[in-house]
C-alpha cells in the first residue's frame, strides 16, 4: 500500500507532510479535506482521528499517524533531513517543538483569522501580533551564523518553520522586517522545490 | 564536566528533565532559577538562553539545549525511555507534540493562573477550562488498550504528559472524573520513582 496523506492544501501543517515526502521522494496519495467545511469533522474521519485533525497520514501498513512533526520526523528517519550529529540533532527538535509552542500558534493563527475568516488587521488581538512578530525575531536571530537553521544543510527544523513562514504577510507580518528570516524562506522554498 | 540543569521546582515541563535524567541515573547539577521572580530574565541567564525559559541545560560538553521535549530526547537516546520499534517511537513523538500544543497550554496554563497568580477558579477563561478538559480526556481515551501511552513500558510520552496531569488539580480539573488517567498517574510515578 502507498502513504496515504489526509490534508487541506491551505494548512501549512499539511503541506509539510507533502513537502517531506516529496523532498525524499515517497510516494503518496492526497487526500484533500476542507477544514474550513468541517471535513476533518465526518464521522468517517473522526474514526480515523478522533481529534478530527488533519495532517494524518496512513502508513503503508495501514497504521494511523497524526501530528505533523511527528510525522516528518517518521517519514524522513534515516534521511539526510535528520541530522547526524547528535547535538545538532538534538537542536532540530528544539526547534521542532519551538515551532509548535511559540511559533504556530501566533504566526499561523493571525493568518488563519486575516486570511480565512476575514477579520482586519486591526481586530486581531494585540497579544498574538506581539507574540508573531517575537517569533519572527527568534528565527532572524537564529539565522545570524548559518544558512539554515541547523548549520549548513537543510533539515526538518527548516521545513517545519518554513511553512507558516513563508505566508506569515497573509497574517500581516512584513518579512521585511526580517531579512535574513525572508532570504531563509527562498532559499528552503529552492531547497525542497517549493513553487 | 557534568550536566547542568537550569530549572524551576514549580515547573512541570522542568521536572521533566529532572526525573529523565533520574531515571537514567544521568548525574546532574540543578541550578533552580524563580520564574515568578524573574530570575530567567536576568542578564546572565539571557546570555545562556536568549528565550529567557526554563528548562535549560548545560549539556557536558558546555553546549546549551532547550525546550523540555527536546531535551529529554536528547538526555534520553538509546535508552529504553524511547520505543526501539519504529511506528511506537513515532507514537511517542505523536503525543509528545500533542502535549506541548493541546496539552500544556491549557492544563499547566489553568494550574500556573489559579496556583501561582492567585485566580479563582470561576475567572479562569471559560475556553481555557474546556480545552484542559478535552486534553484529559484525549488522555484519558489514549490509555483504553494498554497501560503506559505507548504500549506496555513507560516511554517519554508518559514523562511528558505526565508532568502537568499530575497536578491539574490545582487548576481546577478533577482527574476523578478521568479514573483511567488517575490510575495512570500513579503507574508513572511509580515507573519514575517520583515521591
Amino acid at each position: 500500500m502507498t502513504l496515504t496523506i489526509y490534508g487541506d492544501g491551505k494548512s501549512g501543517n499539511c503541506l509539510k507532510v507533502k513537502w517531506t515526502a516529496e523532498k525524499l521522494a515517497i510516494p503518496y496519495r492526497w487526500r484533500e479535506l476542507d477544514v474550513l467545511r468541517s471535513e476533518t469533522r465526518t464521522p468517517d474521519f473522526l474514526a480515523l482521528n478522533p481529534a478530527g485533525q488533519v495532517p494524518l497520514v496512513i502508513l503503508p501498513d495501514g497504521r494511523a499517524l497524526a501530528q505533523s512533526n511527528a510525522i516528518i520526523v517518521h517519514l524522513a528517519e534515516g534521511s539526510a533531513l535528520i541530522p547526524g550529529d547528535s547535538y545538532d540533532r538534538a537542536k532540530m527538535f528544539e526547534w521542532l517543538f519551538w515551532e509548535q509552542y511559540s511559533h504556530e500558534p501566533y504566526v499561523a493563527v493571525a493568518r488563519f483569522q486575516m486570511a480565512y475568516l476575514g477579520k482586519p488587521r486591526e481586530a486581531l488581538d494585540r497579544t498574538l501580533v506581539e507574540r508573531g512578530r517575537a517569533a519572527l525575531q527568534r528565527l532572524e536571530d537564529g539565522l545570524e551564523d548559518t544558512p539554515f537553521l541547523v548549520g549548513h544543510n537543510v533539515s526538518l527544523a527548516d521545513v517545519a518553520l518554513v511553512a507558516y513562514t513563508r505566508v506569515a504577510h497573509e497574517g500581516g507580518f512584513d518579512l521585511a522586517d526580517f531579512p535574513r528570516t525572508a532570504a531563509w524562506v527562498s532559499r528552503v522554498e529552492a531547497a525542497l522545490g517549493i513553487s
